[in-house]
């Protein structure tokens, strides 16, 4: 676990340090409460009805027997639901994903629900409900919906980004282009070129956590939503526009939060219980089954990618292409668009070109996964860029640092980077010794690059002294990585106190300003952000207090090491004041001592990493086991160094996971046959190794402690550090996402008939 | 429903107005959720064993079986708690009366608690514990307590207040003398002098809602507490005082309170519940009975009271004095050290003292009772001043009218008046119908007036702008009687926007900072003040926002009834912003929009009234029935006239149980003998008249709207004004409230016989 601070000379006393995770206790003891621990009383259970058609059109739905069983207190479908099609196509889509209108769109989707007052009424009560579908055709493949007969997703879907806009409808929502310089001159200039084609399969977050919520709606348009999720704010601000109420009447209380991983910043059944609590006038609980969090939440895209580098005989790459096809689900979303900004970021490239598209099937509609879209591309073009390096002779090391971005590169999605850490992050890999380590029989070594651009948006923070001195710092971003740690760390270093003084609370939407979601690894830096403000109007309140008690002018009081110092020659009689003796005698000094911040925390800092990666391969079945793994990345200022070596370690997990082993499997009639953890396998700990890491500390010159985002970054490269690792253990290129026993045998066939 | 609004000039758009109530739809349709509500998994019930001695000493609890039953998780007695003996002599009491230490102090002392998995369970335990008691003497009569040879209750109590100080343990525990001038003289220039002396009895609040709590206490030193409680942030200092925590490592989350009028101002088993927890592991819900909130919650003082008035023949009272009696249960209060204060308050004196004492007795620790202390005093002065008027044959209230205290009037208890309203009032009852309405046979008439301080202090409130433009106001004083409706008005009327768009919430203690207790009618007066700073903040920033929107200098911004309004010729063509649009650009105009303020809320506005009664006493049966009440009383600014309404009746319904029926009653054994509403019985819908109320608003200078508080000064006329009514209805003066049937028989035979 190496640690590399070298990069800044801010010193720091409690920043740094690895104390006790405050929610520890709670977690190992079972006393934290989830999602699904809430509880009201005369609370309902409620269910939902999903379509077992990957396309269908409802007839009807007759709910007139459910409705009419003992203890059935709601049936609400569509007909329930705010009708946004008229004015919001977003909003539309939001409340139509989260039940059905015309058409079900994915096998999977909600077309009806129930509350009653148990969970077996709920469940027969779900028996009762006779929908009449019309199965449409479908297509669940990006490749095959992009073909001109592909049956289309949605009539008022018309691609954006093409010129002129098109008049018929398609599924493909959005070609996004991005790049400069000359692709085709560049690739003229090469002495290699490489073009190859890549598949990822769709894959899910995997929290442990099924969402769930209790929500209370009154027939006075006020209410409360107790929810796991990963942002409690936009969850308010999002079924308060789709119910039409005012965001100050729904109250949303966040939960502890068992995993999100990017699938816990949309609505699902959220305002779906909303409006069955409306309807039956009681508590409604939803707790999702890990078959609908499956068929109903919101995975990761399947992808088709294709990729073309070349490069002079020295090593430069001339020009760089790549077209990224990304599923989306039902509804446009912006992940093609992501894939194509992301795939060449670790790289300095006078001529680079990517198109990314953004493509309708008739699956569930997709959410962040950790860097959404960025493993896919990664994948694609890190292992595109092994095969020139090998085609060139290269170290592939060494061909990434001859070619990695640096400060002032022109970044392929636009901008020009400030200090940056892919090259360091190259550089340490270089010298790591895993680097060095032998292989056996069977074995093979790859490294990868990734990249995340991080988040920062609007944060609100408010901290209370108390009145024995100890600090209550209120933040609205979901805790779903140590935010809580970290962030009571960086107010105690900022006050000047330990760490044990401060207590660091998620507090619900009543309570404090717009938070943003906690994605785009923005927790703890705009959190972050915001407690170093609000700390130094604390001390502003205390330097006042200081003075009054000391009675001098607070021009006189400095603040330094969580005390009051009274300044010059006239006041030296006078023993400084420590935050507690203040504290102590606030409510005779002017009242409860606080400070407060609201902030649009912008320019969180890009982050890069680079991974090593051994695996061994079993010729036999095409078993993969990763038997060492070395995560490197740019963390920026790595608050508590425990945490984000569980990030590096959390991210890696995944990819690992993705990389050989997850997938959905749709059948033919485009319905998924694996919704479940028996069918659908993450990696458990037997499956990994120690997941090494090394931590490099590359301030962010825009935050004031030089946090970068750190949770996103780590699932990048494992896609394509493991594909190179086979792909170097077994002689060929592996060029399909999970690279799973079968796909390995086949691709092993397939190279010894060609 | 008279309503005078002519003391000032000040104008008000929405304050004022008679809004819907915001959580009346939740409390209609149940869905308000009170103590007994709150429920987490894995919680147990909590029960907690009493003593059935009025004084006893506990000599072992053998508590060995009761833990070996099945599903008992915990059992905890005085062993358990935190030893507070050396050092804190307070904090001891309180934890002390929470759960005896060697001695059962009254009837319904906690003696050990219990923590099971069911309720049968739990009571089964209960009976598994043996307590060994020896039977000590005990007193709970305050003239019986104050002699010498009374069993001494405290051997750490030592009369403070009188020199020099006593070298023996005494139940008095506290003399407190006020007062200016020289009473003897005074008397000696009288042409009339009344002496009298009363008593009162003991009553309770009779909340609706009995104490309820669930506590969640971890071995990490963080905990939860869910309570009703008439101030969340005193009840987590005490709490975490009691217990050694710190107080930001203990939440504490307020329920709707079904009624509190000082008694939920305490702890009571809330410390225990903690402790259950913590040795449990497990949550603990603990809800008290009405036996136990009888016996074992706070009820108000009972009390022993001498008054001597001296007049002239021209009606100016020379010279007032008193001695006031008050038992505080077994730990020094100060009860009667409010009654010496309070009870000449209403008068403009040259010569007055008062004596108060503080006497323990083997009763329950005594806690507020809306405007404590003063309905006896004023029982007791009002009906001596009643006698001096009949005595002098002059008309009660010009008498009263005559010696009315003013603004200049020093007050009894030491600060000399700003604009007071006890003249005003006193006009208005002389003008008012209800004084020229005639009588039948045995009805009487009767008047009497009363004073209370309302207190400030500490306070905070945030205001947050929702991107819709809806306003969350978030406060930290538990709302009792409306003040989130209240406070919505105040802060609607600073920024200019309908009442619609404010929601009031009240924070847990992790959200805010500090807040006092709502008692002292400083909840609307505190938090209003509050509202207005931190709505004038919140201008700041949108005139801010809105400058930034129309590209012009802030100082070009004036907030003109809701709109940013840009100044000056130059700036003609620029339509003003509202808040909502200003709120909608805020994302991108420097993020969340809010306002903050902490504040010691001092000088908060004392508060008068004067309420008329018509009673009709059935000389049969002793029975009494009011069957006409007013009052009327300076609110200052009626911030929502409806709930000012509801607490002038509220209070005079009180007023009017006590007067008439309401009393605690003791055994030769010292034990409660009517725990329970059948047998103390508080006025019910059909035993009160139609209370009318007649506002008069003269300002309070120290508060920007010109508020005072409201909620208490209505409960401390109606003992007198009902006293004064039945001695005027049958002949006989009445000393002793309440006037149940049986001593109003006893006073007519008295007569009758003398």
């Amino acid at each position: 676990m190496a640690h590399d601070t070298s990069y800044t000379d801010q010193k720091f006393n409690v920043v740094g340090t690895r104390v006790k995770r405050p929610d520890g206790v709670d977690k190992v003891t079972g006393r934290a409460r989830y999602g699904a621990d809430a509880s009201a009383p005369g609370q309902l259970v409620g269910l939902i009805l999903r379509s077992p058609h990957a396309h269908a059109r409802i007839k009807k739905i007759d709910t007139a027997r459910a409705e009419k069983l003992k203890g059935v207190k709601a049936v609400v479908t569509s007909a329930d639901m705010p009708d946004l099609n008229v004015g919001n196509r977003d909003l539309f889509a939001v409340l139509e994903n989260c039940m059905a209108r015309d058409r079900a769109l994915y096998d999977g989707h909600a077309v009806a629900a129930v509350a009653a007052v148990d969970m077996n009424t709920a469940k027969q009560a779900l028996k009762l409900i006779k929908v009449s579908y019309e199965k449409l055709p479908h297509v669940t493949d990006v490749d095959e919906a992009m073909k001109p007969d592909a049956p289309i997703i949605q009539d008022w879907v018309f691609t954006v980004g093409v010129e002129p806009t098109p008049k018929k409808p398609s599924n493909v929502s959005m070609r996004s282009e991005f790049g400069h310089g000359d692709v085709e001159a560049g690739f003229a200039q090469a002495d290699v070129v490489i073009e190859k084609s890549y598949k990822t399969e769709q894959t899910h977050q995997g929290y442990i956590e099924p969402h769930a919520c209790l929500a209370s709606l009154g027939p006075d348009g006020q209410g409360e939503l107790w929810v796991t999720t990963q942002g409690h704010f936009v969850f308010r601000n999002t079924c308060a526009a789709l119910l039409g109420l005012e965001v100050s009447r729904l109250k949303v209380t966040s939960s502890e939060i068992g995993g999100g991983f990017g699938g816990k910043t949309h609505v699902w059944m959220e305002p779906v219980a909303l409006v069955l609590s409306r309807k039956a006038n009681r508590p409604v609980k939803v707790v999702m089954s890990r078959d609908e969090v499956f068929r109903a939440s919101g995975p990761t895209c399947s992808t088709s990618i294709d990729v073309k580098i070349g490069a002079t005989r020295d090593g430069k790459i001339t020009a760089a292409s790549a077209e990224l096809r990304y599923q989306d689900g039902p509804y446009p979303a912006i992940w093609g668009m992501l894939g194509a900004m992301t795939s060449y970021a670790c790289y300095d490239l006078k001529n680079v070109k990517t198109v990314g598209y953004d493509v309708l099937v008739n699956r569930p509609k997709v959410a962040a996964y950790r860097a959404p879209s960025a493993p896919m591309a990664a994948f694609a073009v890190e292992s595109t860029v092994d095969l020139v390096a090998a085609e060139l002779g290269m170290d592939p090391v060494d061909f990434r640092i001859l070619n990695a971005a640096k400060e002032g590169t022109r970044a392929s999605y636009g901008p020009t980077y400030g200090p940056i850490g892919i090259g360091p992050t190259l550089e340490a890999v270089k010298n790591h010794p895993h680097m060095r380590a032998k292989l056996k029989k069977n074995q093979g070594r790859g490294m990868a690059c990734g990249f995340w651009f991080n988040f920062g948006g609007q944060t609100c923070t408010d901290l209370n002294v108390g009145i024995d001195g100890s600090v209550t710092l209120t933040v609205g971003t979901i805790d779903v990585g140590g935010s809580r740690a970290a962030l009571g760390l960086i107010a105690a270093e900022e006050l000047g106190i330990p760490y044990d003084m401060v207590k660091t609370n998620v507090a619900d939407t009543a309570s404090l300003g717009h938070n943003d979601m906690t994605e785009g690894s923005r927790g703890t830096f705009s959190s972050g952000m915001a407690a170093i403000f609000a700390a130094r109007e604390t001390i502003e309140v205390l330097r006042q207090r200081a003075a009054v008690m000391l009675d001098v002018p607070v021009e006189a009081i400095e603040w330094k090491e969580g005390q009051a110092v009274a300044t010059g020659l006239e006041h030296s009689n006078l023993a400084p004041l420590t935050l507690k003796e203040i504290a102590a005698k606030s409510p005779t000094t002017g009242g409860p001592i606080a400070g407060h911040n609201e902030v649009v925390a912008d320019n969180a800092g890009v982050s890069f990493a680079s991974h090593i990666c051994d695996v061994e391969v079993d010729p036999e079945t095409g078993a993969t086991r990763v038997i060492r793994y070395t995560v490197v990345q740019d963390a920026g200022k790595a608050i508590h160094p425990d945490y984000v070596e569980g990030q590096f370690q959390g991210g890696a997990a995944q990819g690992i996971g993705w990389a050989l082993n997850e997938e959905y499997i749709y059948g033919k009639d485009g319905c998924l046959q694996n919704a479940g953890f028996l069918d659908y396998r993450i990696p458990v700990c037997s499956d990994l190794p120690f997941i090494d890491t090394q931590i490099l500390e590359i301030p962010n010159p825009n935050h004031p402690y030089g946090v970068r985002g750190v949770g996103e970054t780590s699932i990048v490269p494992p896609l394509a550090a493991i594909g190179n690792a086979v792909s170097n253990a077994v002689g060929v290129r592996l060029n399909h996402v999970p690279m799973s026993p079968p796909r390995i045998l086949k691709a092993l066939e397939e190279a010894a008939n060609s």
